[in-house]
C-alpha cells in the first residue's frame, strides 16, 4: 500500500461525489484518475468540486472512463438503479468497486463476491461510510438484549422527503434482530393527535424530526426501572462519511472477495 | 404570613395528594388541617403518607371537612369531573382554593373569579406546579416568535395512556399563539412507516416517547440556518412539583381573586 | 432455583440497604432471613424500610446473625472498610456474598475466590448493579478504539462530596485500556478560567457538574471529523439498581467461585 | 429599504469575512460595494469566497474602499484591536458600521454613539450574531432568577486555544446579574482529580469541552428539587450567523444611533 491508489470516482457531481473527489485529491497517497458525471461532463473535476482545476476533466461514460483510466479502485455514490451494474463493470475491468449505494440482493451480492474472487480483487458494499452512525447501530442491537424497551427518534433537515430516515430502518432492524419479542407500552394507550405515537415497527416507535439546520442526527433511548440509556450520533456534514471512505480506498486494496458492511473494515 | 397556615388535602390518598400531604406535614409554616379521601377513609393522614401518624383522620366527605375544620386553604388533586364544584364549595366556606386539576371553561373561571373576590378571598387553579416546566413553555413561545421551525418531544412512562401528554398540547397552543402561522416541512413528504412525522399541530409535529423508568420529560427543538436550539425539562418525580405547591399556599393569601396558572406567582 | 432463596442483609438501615429490604420482601421468590444495622437494631425490618411490619428484628452483629439464620445469600452495601472481612464471614458460614461495596485489592479477591471455592460456592463484588451503567461503560469503552477522542461529563447531587464520581474513573480506566494513547487538544491551549478544562486523566478530561435534582447521570461524548457520538446512562434513584441486585441474589446461586464485576451476571 | 443597500466587508479573507461576502452576492436586496483585506487584495471577491468572479476586487486599505465606494453599511470581521478606529473611519464617511468583534470600552460606545447620532445614522456593535445563541444567554439568565443553582458547559473544536469561551463568560455575566448570590455545591467536596469540578464563576461552575467535529455549542443546566431545565445551542457553522448579519445590515438603515447587542434587533 506504499504505492499510490488510483480511484475513478462516480457520481462525480453529486454532493457526495464532490466530496469523494476534495477527498482523493487532498491525500498524497491517493490520485484521482478519473471522474463520471453525465451532468458535469467536459468540466475539470476541481473545479467542480470547488478547488482549483486538477487536470482531470469529467467524462459522461463509465465503462470508457475505466478502460482508459484502468483505475485500483472505484468509488461510486451513484444510485440503487445503476448499482449491480456499475459493480458488475468495475469488476470486469479489474477495478475493486467501493459502492456507496443500496440496491442489491443477497444473490447480486453472492454472484458479485464471486466474480471479486475469481479477478483476485477486493470490494466493498457500504450503505454507510460513517463511523459513528456505524457504531451506534452496533450498541444499539447489543443494549436491546439487555434494556429491551426502546424508541428511535431521527433528526434530519426538513426538505428531506421520506421518513424514517434509511439508517432509522436499518438500526430498527439490527435491534429487532437481537432483542427479544416485546410489544412495548400500554395495550390501551390512545392518540388524541394521530401519528403522536411515532412510527409502528415490530413492537416499538420510530420519531422523525424534521427542521432546518439539521444535517442528520438520531438517537435510540432505551428505558428500564429507574434509569434511561441514550445512544446518539450526530452528523454535522458530508465531509464526515470521507475518513470512512478513505479507509475503504485503503482496506480494499488488501483483501479478496466482497465485503458488505463499512464494519467489517473496523476491526 | 407569620401565622401558621391551615391546609386542607383533597383527593389525599392520590400519589399527588399523598406528596401534599407529607409537604404540609414537613412545614413548620403549615398545619394539616384535614385530608379528604373516599378510599382512604379512617386512616391516620401521616401513615397514609408512609410516614409516623399525625393525629389527623381521613375522612370521606369534603364539605363537611371543610365545615368542621374552616382551614385557609384547600389543596385540591381529585379530577377535572369534581373540578368546578370543588372550587365552588371551597369559596362558599371561606377557603381558598389551590386546584391541581384542569376541567374549567372560561365561563367557569370569570364566575369563580367573582365568587373569590365577593368574599375577599384568593384561588389559584394550576394545571401545573413545576417552575421548571413553565419556564420551559415560557421560552419555547418566545423562541417561537425568533425560530419558527420546531417540534415538540415528550417522554413519560410506558404506562401512560394517552398521548401528547397535556404540558405538550399546552407548549403547542402557547406556540401557536406566539409564532408566524407557517406549515413546516416538505409538503412533499411521504411516511414509509406510517406516524413516524409524529402528530400534526398547526404546522409542526409532536412526538410522544413511552419509557419505563422515565417520568415526565419534554424537549422543544428549535431549527435554523445552522444552528438547533433546545429547550429540554426533565421532572424526576412528584416530589419535584412540591417546592411550587408550597409557594401557591402562602401566595393564595396575599391576594384577591382567582388566579389561573402558577407562572402568574412567580414575578 | 425453584426453592426460596433466603437472604441476610447487611447495611440494612442504610439507603442502599433499605430498597434491598424492599426488593427481598417483596419478591416471593425470596425471603428475608435477617437484616443486620448497628443503628436500627431492635427495630422490625419492614417497618425501617419504610413498609408493614415482616417480623424480622434488624439485629447489630453480622456474625450471630448469619450463625442463628444461615442463609442462602449475604447483600452487603456497608463499607469498604469492612468489605473483606465481611465477605470472609459470609464465605466462613457458607453464605454466598452478593457485595456492592469496593475496597478490595487484586491479593483479596484472589484469596476470597480460592475460599469460595473450598466452600464450594459462588460469591459476587459488583461496585456497580446498574445494567444502563455497564453498557455505557462497555460501549465507550469499544468506542474509544475507534474514535479516540473523548471526554467525559458526569453529573451528580449538589451534596457529593467527591469529584469525578467513582463511574467516571472507572469509565476512564476502561477507555485508557482500550484506545491508543492520545493526548487531546490544542497543546497551547489557556484557560482564563483555572479549571475550565476539567480535571486531566491520561490525555482527555473529565467534567463533574454537581446539581440539585439529579441523582446519577454521565456521558461520553466523541467527536471526530463531522460527527460525534454521545453515550449517556441516567439514574434516577436507588430503587433503579434493585433489578441488578435481584438477579445477583439468583445467578449466585448457581455458580462455583468468586466473581468481579456485575456484568458477568450478564450474557 | 426597498433600495439596494450597498456594502463593504472589511475582513473580507477572513473566515466569517468570506461567508458575508457570500451572503451580500446572494442577496438580490444587497449590493457589494467594496471588500477589504490586506492579505487578499488584488483578487476578485466572489472567487476569494468560493464563487464566481463578481467584478469587486479585493482592496487593502478600508479609509480609501469607503472614501471611493460611498457604501451604505461597512460590516466589519476584524479584530478588537482595529475596531475603534474603523467604527471612527465609518462613521466620518457616513457609512453605517456593523462591527462583529469585541474590544469597545463604555466609553469608546457612548463617543460613537454621539458621532453616529451626529451624523444621522444607525450603527451595530455585536459580538454575537446568533439569534439561537442569544435566546441561549437571556433565557439562562431569566431561568437564573426561579432556579439559581445552575453550571454552564460548552463544546468547541479541539484546537480552540482559550477556556472558557467568550460566549460562555457572557452568559456567566448575565446570569450572575440575574440571580441571587449563591455559591453551589458542598463546601467540602474535594477533587481527586484536579479541575474536575471545572472553572469557579461567581458560585457556579463551567466547564469547557474541546473535541474535533464539534463547531459550538452550549448548554445551561438548572437542577432544582426533582427536576432539571436544560438551555441548548448547538452552531454547526459560519453560515449560521449570516441570516443574523442580513438582518444587521437591514436594520441599520432604519434607526439613528449606536445600538450594542443584536438582541436589541430582535423585537
Amino acid at each position: 500500500m506504499n504505492e499510490i491508489i488510483t480511484v475513478a470516482v462516480a457520481g462525480a457531481s453529486g454532493r457526495m461525489g464532490r466530496e469523494v473527489v476534495k477527498m482523493v485529491l487532498g491525500d498524497p497517497a491517493l490520485k484521482l484518475a478519473a471522474a463520471v458525471s453525465r451532468s458535469a461532463a467536459g468540466q475539470d473535476a476541481g473545479r467542480m468540486a470547488g478547488l482549483d482545476s486538477c487536470g482531470v476533466e469529467v467524462k459522461s461514460d463509465l465503462e470508457s472512463a475505466l478502460a482508459e483510466t484502468r483505475p485500483d479502485v472505484l468509488v461510486d455514490f451513484t444510485t440503487p438503479h445503476s448499482a449491480v451494474a456499475h459493480t458488475r463493470l468495475a469488476i470486469e475491468y479489474g477495478v475493486r468497486p467501493v459502492m456507496g449505494t443500496t440496491g442489491y440482493t443477497p444473490e447480486d451480492i453472492e454472484e458479485l463476491d464471486k466474480l471479486c474472487r475469481d479477478k483476485g480483487i477486493g470490494g466493498l458494499i457500504a450503505p454507510n461510510f460513517s463511523i459513528g452512525a456505524i457504531l451506534m447501530m452496533k450498541f444499539a442491537a447489543e443494549a436491546a438484549k439487555y434494556m429491551p424497551h426502546l424508541e428511535i427518534i431521527e433528526y434530519h433537515g426538513d426538505q428531506k422527503l421520506d421518513a424514517p430516515s434509511g439508517t432509522a430502518v436499518k438500526t430498527a432492524e439490527l435491534i429487532s434482530e437481537a432483542r427479544q419479542e416485546l410489544r412495548q407500552g400500554n395495550p390501551d394507550e390512545k392518540e388524541t393527535i394521530e401519528g403522536s405515537r411515532g412510527g409502528y415497527y415490530n413492537g416499538f416507535r420510530i420519531h422523525s424530526v424534521r427542521l432546518p439546520g439539521v444535517f442528520a442526527q438520531q438517537e435510540v433511548v432505551f428505558g428500564a426501572f429507574g434509569q434511561t440509556l441514550k445512544i446518539r450520533h450526530d452528523s454535522y456534514d458530508r465531509a464526515g462519511y470521507m475518513p470512512g471512505v478513505n479507509t475503504a480506498v485503503k482496506k480494499v486494496m488488501t483483501h479478496t472477495g466482497l465485503v458488505y458492511g463499512f464494519e467489517h473494515y473496523m476491526d
